[in-house]
């Protein structure tokens, strides 16, 4: 992978007088086009060893282009607010909006790389983390981040006499001390972990461009110019292509059966019964969230299901049983401009919560697969992937200590009706039903076909779906609250 | 101020039930009229003693709200990313958008109650504490945010026999703990305390309305009758009004004189001394920048100037000193749709940098008093406030522990007209003159006024402007860097 890196390259004074004006007027003329689409971010990831000049790739992009329209940010030591969310959750809380360029000094690709190095993850540990990296980035570009990985690589003998010179000038020496000599000393172990990092995570949407740093022109000029060339072939599509062609049909339904017409939808618990089991699993679940342990972990409830399915009322009997100050909600609403310039999943990343907290998502990332997929706002090669991109995410969200817990609240259509002409007669319930609702109700088998093949790709034994009857407020309730005791109580036991 | 609340209330079943509906009714009414006009956000703040229903306040609003536009936030024991940023840091990041109604349990009235009647703090150091709580609500309100300021009362015996019954019942038995008696043993001493708090920060624009908190269903009607009545008043006001009135003018000009004219600005620097010095200087700011109490403060350098003035060439001769890692730079464009629906200083406060970095404004919060106000963009009350609030906010940094340096870089007519022409004819510095800048040139009497205005309002002992003869590019560059160096290291010292 760094063969062709350790070439020696030199590109002398007179050329590089010759060919950086033009190089820097079409970069700046590529910015601002950028801009003026406002159709895609560049991501710029900034990788390599010590003294092959990475700051000064940094500084100098800053200078060629206009830095109003450039975000640069350097990944150091995570804080505690980032240490209690997914390891991701710090890059995606930086991305650059449509329209703005991103470089993102050492990246998702700096900890897997010196863990391995030094010894503190395995190798199968290793691999597992570059999966991670290759589904965060195949997601990024499919979301159409143009991302331009840069990998700086030196010999040897090039860091050994870069840190020397470094060192022997005054007015750099600051840079060297005994941190980048430690790292200089473990030079073969990293280059073999970074080679076999760098090799892996070049896919076909997201290749890593490696750079030989040794001489500062040659790599302003490699840098320019391949930059360039990936932002003019994204900026010249006549028509943005479909990432990955169309998708391959879902499974075919035959006979009418599935797992929403197997419930028994009219499951019923009598009211003397339920307020007496209501107020024990409340007092359950608060005890569980006062556990010495759970400031350890935090929990994620997912509410999904037909309209007037009674969300609103479960999630509130969850809200009554825990402290206000350790549950939030987040309604999904429409996006914000500031939403609309990330990728699909960035607006329920930056809510997700720190330790100790319970989130509630009153409908959630899975507004892809229902109502955009029926109402044709998402096309179809969006929506599909997204089942893939939900079980990543929601993997990142375990693997870091969420509990998370999913519910689908489903009635019959006749229930439905009922509770809508209820709640056009009662004046303070009248503001949750609206033409949409009755719109919506017409198209009531393709919901449900969503839902299934929802349920279908997105139960993982990580995070699998709760289907709720609901028919019955009080049954629904009850086995929301009981689900989600479980969940945390399951939860309390991986901490030990 | 707790006199009234001490009066015991009472509300039976009957009225309630009676009241309620309506009540409800009328609150979704003007929520949904908030979220329809989108003119200003509702803030409403819980604060209280222990047990008179603060949390169940807060279920309750929930409960007749539509919870979707409802945000709920309680605010804890602060985070890391919290406590290395000014005490308002995490208020101002929690705020609710134009059109929302937002619940704060515990806010910015809690830690200095607590600090006091802990013993804490001095007397005067609590006042000093409200005197900057009072200029913040001041600041919220003159935005158009709506403060609801909800104060739940029990008289002592009242709250013994609170938490004796919640103590004594199995459903709520968890909520009353060692921390809550401790807390009741010091009722005397929170009581003044919370008193004097409450009186001192009771204003005419932000009053705090004090409910005696033992009667649920008193309790509750006089909230949300409250709530609607200040909903209400202002959803309805025809024209809104302008806070304060129109604002005295300026002073006079009467003989031309002024900061800006007094200033050399061709003061000149060789291209050999400059480059030697510069590198020094450089040099002298990258040690500071790697002080081992460096990580104890955070840098805020502003940029504002003439157009043309050079902004640029300086930022970057600060960024080439330090470390890529450590220093970033906020670029200020149009506020987004987020930042539109926000204070005007929100989308400053959200960049605010954590300890140990360097944070560069190329433009900043002064556009209010500088083109906001020569442009009519700001009308003349909201940019006259702002110098005040721009004090307020700067002084709130610097007490955290910001070195905070502002450089105005000041050209004259001339050396402006000259770089526009030259700018027109480099190619990859056309990018940096549009007509816009022509158009501004022509309002250069008017910028003058306006800058000579700032510098006298807002040039403090703790934040003083310095301002930066720039006809020589590079005069202006070893200035700043000079100044620059000056404020970290007394800010070091300041550390010690």
């Amino acid at each position: 992978m760094f063969d062709n890196a350790e070439i020696a390259h030199e590109v002398d004074k007179a050329t590089y007088k010759k060919k950086e004006p033009a190089l820097r007027q079409s970069l700046l003329d590529a910015q601002y086009e950028l801009l003026r689409q406002k159709r895609f971010p560049v991501l710029i990831l900034i990788g390599g060893v010590e003294g092959a000049g990475k700051g000064e790739t940094v500084n100098l992009l800053a200078e060629w282009m206009d830095p109003r329209h450039l975000i640069t940010h350097a990944f150091t030591v995570p804080s505690d607010e980032e240490l209690e969310r997914p390891y991701m959750w710090r890059f995606w809380r930086q991305l650059p909006p449509k329209g703005k360029v991103g470089i993102f000094f050492g990246a998702w690709h700096t900890q897997p790389i010196v863990d391995r190095a030094m010894g503190q993850s395995s190798r199968s540990g290793l691999d597992a983390r570059i999966s991670e990296v290759k589904r965060f980035e195949k997601m990024l570009t499919d979301e159409g981040v143009l991302l331009v990985k840069l990998w700086f690589h030196l010999t040897r003998k090039q860091q050994k006499k870069r840190l020397e010179a470094l060192e022997s000038d005054k007015a750099t020496r600051w840079r060297v001390g005994p941190n980048e000599w430690g790292l200089f000393k473990r030079y073969d172990k990293f280059s073999k972990v970074s080679e076999h990092f760098v090799r892996s995570t070049s896919t076909g949407w997201a290749p890593w461009y490696v750079v030989n740093g040794a001489d500062p022109r040659y790599r302003a000029l490699t840098v320019g110019t391949t930059l360039l060339a990936a932002m003019r072939d994204r900026l010249d599509e006549k028509k943005p292509s479909t990432p990955g062609g169309n998708p391959p049909p879902l499974l075919a339904s035959v006979d009418g059966r599935n797992v929403l017409r197997a419930l028994k939808l009219d499951r019923h618990v009598p009211e003397k019964e339920y307020e007496k089991k209501l107020e024990k699993l409340q007092g359950r679940l608060n005890l569980l969230s006062r556990h010495e342990d759970f400031k350890k972990l935090s929990v994620v409830a997912v509410f999904e299901g037909n309209d007037a399915a009674g969300k609103g009322g479960a999630v509130r009997r969850v809200f009554q049983a825990i402290d206000a100050r350790f549950i939030g909600s987040v309604p999904v609403a429409a996006p914000t401009e500031e939403e609309r310039a990330q990728p699909y999943l960035w607006r329920f990343w930056r809510h997700l919560p720190r330790k100790g907290r319970f989130l509630i998502f009153d409908r959630s990332w899975y507004g892809r697969v229902l109502v955009e997929r029926v109402e044709g706002f998402a096309e179809e090669p969006a929506w599909m992937r997204a089942y893939q991109e939900i079980n990543d995410f929601e993997s990142d969200m375990v693997a870091s200590g969420v509990v998370l817990a999913k519910f689908w609240l489903a009635i019959s259509k006749d229930e439905q009706f009922k509770r809508f002409k209820e709640r056009e007669k009662t004046p303070y319930k009248k503001f949750k039903i609206t033409e949409e609702d009755w719109r919506n109700r017409k198209k009531w088998d393709d919901y449900e076909r969503a839902v299934c093949d929802m349920v279908d790709r997105t139960s993982t034994d990580y995070a699998p779906w709760t289907l709720v009857e609901a028919n019955s407020k009080y049954f629904a309730r009850l086995k929301v609250l009981d689900t989600l005791c479980d969940a945390v109580e399951r939860g309390l036991k991986r901490c030990r």
